[in-house]
């Protein structure tokens, strides 16, 4: 069994940004390894990287750059991490954004470096330099599933969502695609998120929104708790739309923050759909917690639980698997005595042991969704966090030992 | 390809600490499910358990009586754990407690209870009181192994330690037995150990030997990082021998506290050979940290990393997620162009990227081994730690998804 995968929606173009594609020959001929995307002049940008201290060199090139000033153009190759390269690698990514610089006519700097694929190979910096005055060439606005196609490594299908808002008069455009297979992997190199928008709003309050969208969205994913070298997420707003600045608190503010967290979730949720070896989708929703961080303490302990994932993968409702990763969670002077937990709409424990009115069949009968909701009710407090995830197969095994080999 | 598997060594008896066993018939007929230990008047008695808020019934019970004296029997059964059973679950475990006491002529709080299996069903408490009197009749110095396989529930072996060592002019011994396919199954209330021992030694300092001992042994191992409800290890000294009383920086006592961790070693490495599908048994060893606690935080994050496992079931030098793993263990600060990982002998990173004079050949070929190292150098103090892990291969998927189908 496998999820249903979801198609591309329909990608609405956003004025002011284009975004091209070409075929580099990093790993293999003929495919798509290339995108180009380019801001009009104008254009505000905001930016989430990884957390992980080994970050890939064009993570640290692009945080480097993005500090000296608004920039004018994404380079993005698939095939070639460019992480744990060292020095080397440092100099590689400085060397493709000066390569596109040259045929642009901007300054290196104004150029951000993103890579996905395999850590540790040096990056083919002359067959990625050769191609970009085809990917120059392509550059169009209705360019966004040849680029959700041209970001993919070992993905099974674009990632792709969009959505139009009105503020005041206006019709405001948010669209963006993402690539990754979960979190899980850092091999691979695995998330990139690319999303745009024609509003017109500071840099601040751009970024203000995309970290809290993020927080919401990809921070709330995993497969397996790995975190990549390379994750980056960017939100490039034009500021083509002739609708007034966005302000913190003013018009339309709460309503493009929401268009953009709508976005990043889409993304998100797809990543996880996509999840190595995926056959479920899961929410794992604790509520009652004394804050949110210990809610996604639970929340995280059941989604990273080898044992919860494969009674998931098997269609076990094992209860006892979910119960002892909440006991095990680490929440001080927890009360066993007041937690519930459901599947969906079954309670499975109450007060601690397992529901009276319990039973097999009714936890079967949910188990056996390929979507559903494991609910965790800690009666501490009222914070709730949701976080989503897949089970574990022997897909997952397979992908993750075949990799390489 | 699996592990190969120890045999029992031979076990020395501990005089003063008598075995016996029965079959109960709580899960299957005609299995020894039932285990009785009895300890000789005098004996002190140390003991940790699990710290999973959700503990069972019989652990709760255990400590409470524990805190009361010394105990004089152990009762311990498998096929269930008594666990996730509310109330009822403290009833009946008292229940088994007060059956063993009107044999044996003591009081119900000098039995601890210990029970192991199948989370959330309700003890069969007549069961086990009516097999009490053939368990009783069993009691021997000599039922170590009877016992080793008594305690067993998926596990594939049974698992002990037996050593002496003099001290002064008295041969001390110290014979353990364990149970438990690693951390791995809350589910099946995993792990058990028994230790015991003829030496004098007073109650404080016996704990105090066994909590450092465990801190270096079970709480040094992983398989998947999931912790049961049913943990639980005890150690007893029976006081028999006629050396002088152990105290701690007194003569025998730092040789005393090294037998019992060897021992403790041993078990827990057993534990983690029969890990549930494990192929290879994985040492990981970070050095040069700042402190125990950041080398264990890498050293967990690496033994947890289901991308690691995944490398280490194909026999995959996959550097690059060794590499990702230390990036994202949350150190502080961490200068990564200091860090170097070896496999066993061979440097696969260096200087924060991969070591120039690695091959892939090399890599290989330690990989090939099914005992293998990961060692870490982090370059930042010099503190160190170890811990022991085993590979995640299509059958921990498959076990743990077929587990009660």
């Amino acid at each position: 069994m496998t999820l249903q995968k979801q198609n591309l929606p329909e990608m609405f173009p956003v004025p002011g940004f284009r975004l091209g594609t070409a075929a580099a020959g990093i790993k293999r001929p003929d495919r798509t390894d290339l995108v180009i995307m380019a801001l009009a002049e104008g254009a505000r940008c905001a930016a989430v990287f990884t957390r992980n201290a080994f970050c890939a060199a064009p993570v640290t090139v692009a945080r480097e750059y993005l500090a000296q000033g608004q920039p004018s153009y994404f380079v993005i190759n698939t095939g070639n991490a460019n992480a744990g390269t060292g020095e080397q690698g440092i100099r590689d990514a400085r060397l493709c954004c000066e390569g596109l610089a040259q045929h642009a006519g901007c300054s290196s700097a104004a150029v951000l470096p993103f890579s996905t694929g395999v850590i540790g190979e040096p990056l083919p910096v002359e067959k990625i330099c050769a191609a970009l005055p085809t990917a120059l060439a392509s550059l169009d606005e209705n360019g966004w599933a040849a680029a959700a196609d041209g970001i993919l490594t070992t993905d099974t299908v674009p990632k792709g969502a969009s959505r139009q808002i009105r503020i005041g008069d206006e019709i405001i455009t948010v669209t963006g695609i993402a690539k990754g297979s979960g979190m899980i992997r850092p091999a691979m190199a695995t998330m990139l998120a690319f999303i745009a928008t024609d509003a017109c709003i500071e840099p601040g309050a751009l970024q203000q929104c995309l970290s809290a969208a993020v927080e919401k969205s990809f921070n709330r994913i995993t497969v397996d708790g790995d975190t990549s070298t390379n994750d980056a997420c960017v939100l490039v707003a034009t500021a083509t739309s002739p609708s007034p600045v966005l302000q913190p608190g003013g018009t339309g503010y709460k309503a493009f923050c929401e268009a953009i967290t709508g976005v990043c979730i889409e993304l998100a949720q797809a990543i996880i759909r996509d999840g190595e070896g995926a056959t479920r989708f899961v929410t794992v929703a604790v509520e009652g917690g004394a804050s949110s961080a210990e809610c996604l303490q639970v929340a995280y302990t059941i989604a990273h639980s080898p044992l919860v994932k494969t009674a998931l993968f098997a269609g076990d409702p094992n209860w006892g698997r979910i119960l002892a990763a909440v006991g095990r969670a680490g929440l001080p002077d927890l009360e066993i005595e007041v937690v519930a937990i459901y599947l969906d709409d079954v309670c499975i424990v109450r007060e601690g042991a397992r529901a009276s009115d319990y039973t097999e069949a009714a936890g079967q009968q949910v188990m056996a969704r390929d979507e559903l909701a494991i609910r965790v009710e800690l009666g501490r407090g009222s914070c709730c966090e949701v976080v989503w995830t897949c089970d574990l197969s022997y897909d997952y095994v397979r992908i993750n030992a075949e990799y390489r080999t």
